[in-house]
C-alpha cells in the first residue's frame, strides 16, 4: 500500500520545515499542532488543518510525531483525542521526537493492539537538517514499515539507517547525544586553555581540528566559543532533556557514564544562570567562570 | 642561508621514518639516537652515525629532537656532550618532541645565548603519518626560523601551522591532546551502552558518525573498540604522559580541566592493568569492566 497521506503533528522549529518537505513532495497533509498559529505556514500552503490529533490521523497512511519530550509524545498518541481514537489499522505512526527507548517499546506495544505499527525514527541534524532535508533518521522498529515508509522519510533525510526493533532508533539517537555533549567539554576545555595561554584561538582550532583531534563540535561550535556567538543551533535545555534520557536509560541497563553525568552537572550551572535557550556551544561560559576569565 | 645538512636525534617509531623522509628530500643526515642499532637503517641508507648529540649537531645547519620528554629533550639540548656543545651559532633547533612548553622556553633561552635557535615543532598524525609525511606540524617561535625550516619541515608534515613565540607550539599540542582524550571518553560511552542495549555497535558508529556527532575518534577509534583490536596507533603510556604536561601547564595557568583530569585518572585504571603499552582505544574496557561486561 502506497502513502498518500500524511499527518504531522508537532509544528515547531523542526517539525514545521520537515512537514514542509513532505508537502513539497506531493503528500497530502493533515497538520496538528498545540499551538494553531504555528502550523499557519503549512495551511497556507494546502494542508488540512486538524482540531485533534485523532482528527489528523483519521484518513492518513502515516502519522509522524514531532514534539518535546516522552510526556508529549503519549499524551499525542493514547490521550483523549489522541491518534489512537483516529488511525486506522494498517497506518503507521512515526514518532521522530527524542525520548525514552522504553516507553516507546511501551507504546508501540500498546499501538499494536489495534493494528497500527509505530517506528521510532529521531533524528540528528538540527534546523539547518530539517530545512535542507538533509536529517540523519535512526530507525527502530519492523523493516517492513521502514520500507514502505522510506520515501516519506526521505523527503525529510539522507542518512535513513535502520537500528533494531522498537526503541532501539531512540537508543542510537541516545548514543548520538553522549558523544554530542562529552565533545563539548573536549572543546571547551581545549579553547579555554589556548585562551588563558595567550593562543589564537582561531588558529589553534585550524591546527587541531584537521587531524586525530577533530570532531564536528570544535569544527563546527569551536569558532562561536571562541567568538561567544551562542545563539542556538541546538538549545542547552532540550540536550540536558535529552541527557536525563540517556542516564535514565543507562541507569536501566547498569552503564555507568561518568563522563556523561558530568557534562549533565556543567550544563546545569548554565541552566542556574537562566541561559537554558542559548545554543550548546554556550559551555565554554562554564570553563571560562572556572578559570576566572569572566564573573 | 639555506639548508643543507639536517642533524636527527631520536629514531623511535616516529623519529625514524621522519628522518628518512628528510633523507629522501636530498638532505644530507648526521644522526644519533640513545640505541644505535635503531638507527642503522638510516646509515644503511647513508646517513652520518655520530657518538653524541654534539658531534651530530657539529656542521649541521638544523638540529631536529624528536624523543619522549622533556628530561629527555633537556638532557639532548643541554646535558654533557649535547647540542649545545656542537651547534654552530645561526643553527635552528627543531624539538619535535611533545614536552613541556615552560621547559621549552627556559631551553630556548639557553640556545638563544650562544645563537642557536629553537623552534618547538610538535606533532600529530601518529606514525602512519610520520611514513608517509603527512603529520600536521604545530610550531612555537620565531616566524623567520620557520620560514627557514619550511622546506625541511614540508617533507615530514602538510598542515604546518605557526601558533606564536617559543612553546605556543607546545601548547598547542597540549590542547590538542585535550581533545584526543575526551573523545576517547564520548567514543567509549556511546559504545557501552550501544552494546548493553544490545544494538549492533558498527551500524550505531555510521548512523551517528557522520553528523553532528561526528568525531576522528568514533570514526577510526570506534571499530576498533567495538572489535577489542588494541593494537597500538598511539600508546595509552604516552597519551598519559602528554595529559600529565596539559594538567602541569593547566595548573601553572590556573584552568581547571574536570573533563581532562578525569580522563586522565580512567585510563590509570589500563595502567593498573599493565596494558600502557596498548592503544588509546583500549580505554573501553575499563568502560565495559564499569558496565560489568568482564571481570
Amino acid at each position: 500500500m502506497d502513502i498518500g497521506t500524511a499527518a504531522f503533528i508537532g509544528t515547531g522549529l523542526m517539525g514545521l520545515p520537515m512537514a514542509g518537505n513532505i508537502m513539497k513532495a506531493g503528500y497530502g497533509l493533515r497538520v496538528y499542532s498545540r499551538t494553531r498559529s504555528k502550523a499557519q505556514p503549512l495551511a497556507d500552503a494546502g494542508a488540512t488543518w486538524a482540531d485533534t490529533p485523532a482528527d489528523a490521523a483519521s484518513g492518513a497512511d502515516v502519522v509522524i510525531t514531532m514534539v518535546s519530550d516522552t510526556p508529549d509524545v503519549r499524551d499525542v498518541l493514547l490521550g483523549e483525542n489522541g491518534v489512537r481514537a483516529g488511525a486506522a489499522s494498517g497506518a503507521i505512526v512515526i514518532d521522530m521526537s527524542t525520548i525514552s527507548p522504553r516507553a516507546t517499546r511501551e507504546m508501540a506495544a500498546q499501538l499494536a493492539e489495534i493494528g497500527v505499527i509505530m517506528l521510532d525514527a529521531p533524528v540528528s541534524g538540527g534546523v539547518k537538517g530539517a530545512i535542507e532535508g538533509t536529517l540523519s533518521i535512526m530507525v527502530g522498529g519492523p523493516v517492513e514499515a521502514l520500507e514502505r515508509a522510506r520515501p516519506v522519510l526521505e523527503t525529510m533525510g539522507k542518512n535513513i539507517v535502520h537500528c533494531g526493533d522498537h526503541g532501539q532508533g531512540q537508543m542510537t539517537k541516545l548514543c548520538n547525544q553522549i558523544a554530542v555533549a562529552n565533545h563539548m567539554v573536549a572543546a571547551a576545555e581545549a579553547i579555554v586553555l589556548a585562551r588563558k595561554a595567550g593562543l589564537d584561538v582561531h588558529a589553534m582550532i585550524r591546527a587541531i581540528g584537521a587531524g586525530a583531534a577533530g570532531s564536528w563540535a570544535i569544527n563546527v561550535l569551536g569558532p562561536k566559543m571562541a567568538d561567544h556567538d551562542f545563539a542556538p543551533g541546538f538549545m542547552v535545555k532540550l540536550l540536558q532533556k535529552d541527557l536525563r534520557l540517556v542516564l535514565e536509560a543507562a541507569s536501566e541497563l547498569s552503564v555507568p557514564l561518568p563522563g556523561t553525568a558530568a557534562v549533565h552537572q556543567l550544563y546545569a550551572a548554565l541552566e542556574a544562570e537562566g541561559r537554558g535557550d542559548e545554543g550548546t556551544q554556550a559551555l565554554i561560559s562554564v570553563f571560562e567562570r572556572l578559570a576566572g576569565l569572566r564573573d
